[in-house]
């Protein structure tokens, strides 16, 4: 065992190990070398070393999102700092506990023009749950204080020690209990390199009991305005793996009055349930009698729970045809995402829905009539896929259908997780998406991150675009041999096919769509994976089914779709089902 | 000629046109679908389309940099932003006028679980010259904002239309007058893809008179002060090439009690200057006269201009024995770099020189004895370099020696632009480096950037890290043919090796080293760059000779070093010349 000779250094790593935070990637750098040590030399620690830090961010922040537990990144001072804030926005919107810690430089030689300097105290200020800007030991190279930052030395070594450690506690605190993102910034001066081999500080912890936030609730009350209502909507956003109960669902399930709208990341399945929200509205859009079936759809009671939504659709309705209460139920927060939120019951969904105690009732109308519907979709997409040419759509039922039991499931925004949407996962599968600020500049370094501990094998279903955009993820050399990757290659950003504004010109595929030639075998064969590609149905049904068999390289499977027939196809899809 | 239909998106491009910021570099997206119809369809504007942010924000700072001009980088809402973040910092610290433009959803939709959506206002906030925060017009789409956004009513279009052109003015005012990056952000309802054909606002301009700063000075006690000192230290920054006239150099070279140390970034050459600082200052650290040497190298007198100084052991010298006058002359900022700076006099160097007008004196004991010692480097390095093994010191000297005259060389962070700093370039060369902030995030895509309006060829000498770094720079199709590329690929960082701290551990090599095998090839291949290696001397020359010539594709040479040898000759050389 050894720790850096630096206090500070020692209480960071003593605080993280008594609280649990583990893993830890590194991305290279001098000035955080007092923290490198400290992890790398102490066997509590799994380290990881990832050189760009935008990569390194989104894995670590892949690995939280699948532990349900906070993992670190730590980098050195200067830019190295904001490459992570991507991740550390998404962290922020899918409360992920992604502990990002910045080395820096001590404060007098902030502005005076030395290299690698920033501003680094609260620069994540905006989607961050906690900032601890911690203080320089003075007990450290005081001569080199003495010399240049006087001013630094109207505190004492004791007072700064347990200022750090107030400061890291409540950074922890926040990242265990809010599952937040925290910033802890950490100054350190010269030398950074000498070592102790016990430490020389002694941390004093205060235990945190683990919040369980259960607000008093009337409950005949709310029991009583959900029985009482005739049509009842749960929607249900981003959603862990088995975080809610089987129970639960079944008592969701035989509420006569309610539907249940599920999304792909919703990771919720039940055969009573609605998993592909699109295929249900779409058809009501067209509709003549749009305004009628939207008002025989629009529920009285609207009760959410989980992350963002995906499907545009659902959101559009909603807030045109909006219900009269609408229930959030988070231990957090409530976003007002229809414009007409009621009530924030904070409390994990699983208690609230054990509490309210719904009782079993036969269908009614609203739920037969839906019932109805959604098994007219079914077939009609079965027809469809009859019928249609390779394209996108095509692909990714054929992909779908293909992910083997249990398997860990990426998908990249932003086309790749609304085409997955109108198909039915296996539920057995665990099913992840960055849906926090959807961008498309981490999906593969996400991926990979989660993979690292996950009990199966992990696949990412990826665009062209975020693939290409990510490509420095695959530079990692925590990459599991069972690890696959699909990348549906449609040359561009083919969702900009499908949104308002398509045109047949050159400004509109060179700015909009993105167009390019660009393959994926490269990148393979640069960083060891075995790679192959597709461009027909027989092909792709050949090379999926030895795709998942165990390997000695992790594999891509690229397949190139028709960018001109893809928009077409899946618009056409929403006209059949109609 | 097109506009977009929303009033805001044209008063933002009709002031970019007024104002002369004509280079536009646009990631895909739909929320800035306005700005990207407005530019991409007037031919005043040069578009460039780039996908991934971060490469977009050096590549247009690259382009700043070279043309001393604004550019501007166009992006989505969402995460989008964020990875512009390394190239503003950048621009904040090297004074470049990078506009960052960012379309943002409307202020009522931020935080209620939209997709894409982030706190964009002022997120840029820590190292940015100016942030406006474009309002959104209330005459699009009305009947939207009264639904969702009522509160945003309050105001009228013109008020809104006067405040964002208020708001514009000040940012364009603060990218070009003090070069500094500006942040305009602008929310947009949909629809967001209407067009008009001539603009329905009008803007009213007020005309900036250029700034040209100059405080009134002293200026005879000012030369007196000069004059009377015996020893005389100018010490030159990072500089933009051709900056400084002739006459003023050689009014400083005959100046006989001062000595001017530049840097390789400082872009100044004249036979009586000192280019070499690092082999002035490395033989007195090591010599038992170390105290008495420093002494009689410290001036009285310490007149500093331009950006960042590369050589850490200037800087610590200077500190350790502080001059007793420090003047920076810039006429926007003054760094205390050493901690005693006395006057800060805002001018532009050229005319402090020319109104101090500095007398032309014989050579005094100061500045004849530390021409001895230059002469006495530059002859031992000569017979160092016939003595070393291959390495990267070896490299640097042939690769420094083979570009040809006029070309513009980007030096990579940052083993590259310290290694650069010990040879001396042609006096033709432009040299340019990201020393604002000296990451290794950006510099292929910024010298991309510079590349693309540069008279002559660009060469950019890079290390492995920073190139597999920034490796999407390569997804860029605005790169001329006579784009050149040499990485020196010690499969690792190098200068770790340098720095104290060095071990030989796996710990070492996988968290500070980052050792790797990767090399260029796949990267070229994917990109349509010619591509070879070599890892001998004579190898190398043998390709050296070639490899400036004109081509039908950009061309990168790798050079492969051997990682445990490099740091030894670098150190040794340092031994050698004492």
């Amino acid at each position: 065992m050894m720790y850096s000779s630096i206090p500070s250094a020692q209480t960071l790593v003593l605080f993280f190990q008594s609280k649990g935070a583990k893993h830890i990637v590194i991305s290279p750098g001098s000035r955080n070398a007092p923290l490198t040590l400290g992890f790398t030399k102490n066997p509590y620690f799994n380290c990881y070393s990832i050189v760009d830090e935008r990569c390194a961010g989104f894995f670590a922040l892949g690995m939280a999102q699948q532990l349900q537990e906070p993992v670190a990144v730590v980098c050195t001072s200067g830019s190295a700092l904001l490459n992570y804030y991507p991740a550390v926005a998404e962290a922020f919107y899918s409360d992920i506990p992604l502990i990002v810690v910045s080395a820096d430089r001590p404060s007098y030689r902030i502005d005076i023009g030395d290299g690698q300097t920033i501003r680094q105290e609260n620069v994540l200020e905006k989607h961050i749950g906690y900032a601890a800007n911690l203080k320089q030991d003075i007990s450290h190279a005081p001569e080199v204080l003495t010399k240049f930052g006087p001013k630094l030395l109207g505190k004492t070594q004791e007072e700064i020690q347990a200022y750090n450690e107030e400061q890291l506690a409540k950074a922890l605190h926040v990242a265990i209990q809010e599952k937040s993102p925290v910033h802890i910034n950490i100054p350190f001066e010269e030398p950074l390199y000498g070592t102790v081999d016990s430490p020389t500080v002694e941390i004093s912890l205060t235990v945190d009991e683990p919040k369980r936030v259960s607000e008093p609730q009337n409950w005949n009350q709310l029991a009583e305005q959900w029985e009482k209502s005739s049509k009842v909507m749960v929607l249900v956003g981003v959603n862990a793996p088995n975080s809610m109960e089987k129970e639960v669902l079944e008592v969701l399930a035989e509420n006569g009055a309610t539907l249940v709208f599920t999304e792909t990341t919703s990771n919720l399945y039940h055969p009573d349930f609605f998993p592909s929200i699109d295929s249900v509205i779409a058809p009501i859009e067209k509709s003549s009698d749009k305004e009628k079936l939207f008002k025989s759809l629009q529920p009285d009671l609207l009760v959410t729970f989980g992350g963002m939504i995906v499907s545009k659709k659902i959101k559009a309705f909603l807030r045109e045809y909006r219900p009269k209460e609408h229930w959030h139920i988070d231990p957090k927060k409530a976003y007002d995402t229809f414009f007409c939120l009621t009530r924030h019951i904070k409390m994990h969904p699983n208690d609230f829905f054990k509490a309210i105690g719904l009782s079993s009732t036969t269908k009614n109308t609203y739920r037969n009539y839906w019932e109805t519907v959604k098994k007219k979709y079914e077939k009609s997409r079965e027809a469809y896929l009859n019928q249609i040419s390779f394209s996108d759509f095509l692909v990714f039922d054929r992909v779908i259908r293909s992910i083997p039991e249990q398997f860990q499931v990426h998908l990249a925004n932003s086309s790749t997780v609304r085409y997955a949407q109108l198909f039915q996962m296996d539920k057995s599968l665990k099913v992840f998406s960055n849906r926090g600020t959807s961008g498309i500049d981490g999906s593969t370094s996400t991926a990979l991150g989660g993979a690292v501990h996950a009990e199966h094998p992990t696949l990412l279903i990826t665009g062209d675009l975020s693939f290409f955009y990510d490509s420095n993820a695959l530079w990692n050399n925590h990459i599991r041999n069972d690890f696959r990757i699909i990348v549906v290659n449609n040359t561009g950003g083919g969702i900009f096919r499908i949104l308002p504004g398509k045109e047949d010109t050159k400004e509109f595929s060179t700015y909009f769509e993105t167009n390019h030639n660009l393959n994926a075998k490269h990148l393979a064969q640069m960083y060891g994976f075995g790679y192959q590609n597709v461009s027909s149905d027989e092909k792709l049904k050949t090379s999926l089914k030895d795709f998942y068999s165990p390997s000695e390289k992790p594999q891509i499977l690229e397949i190139f779709t028709p960018r001109k027939v893809n928009n077409k196809i899946l618009l056409s899809y929403f006209d059949f089902i109609s």
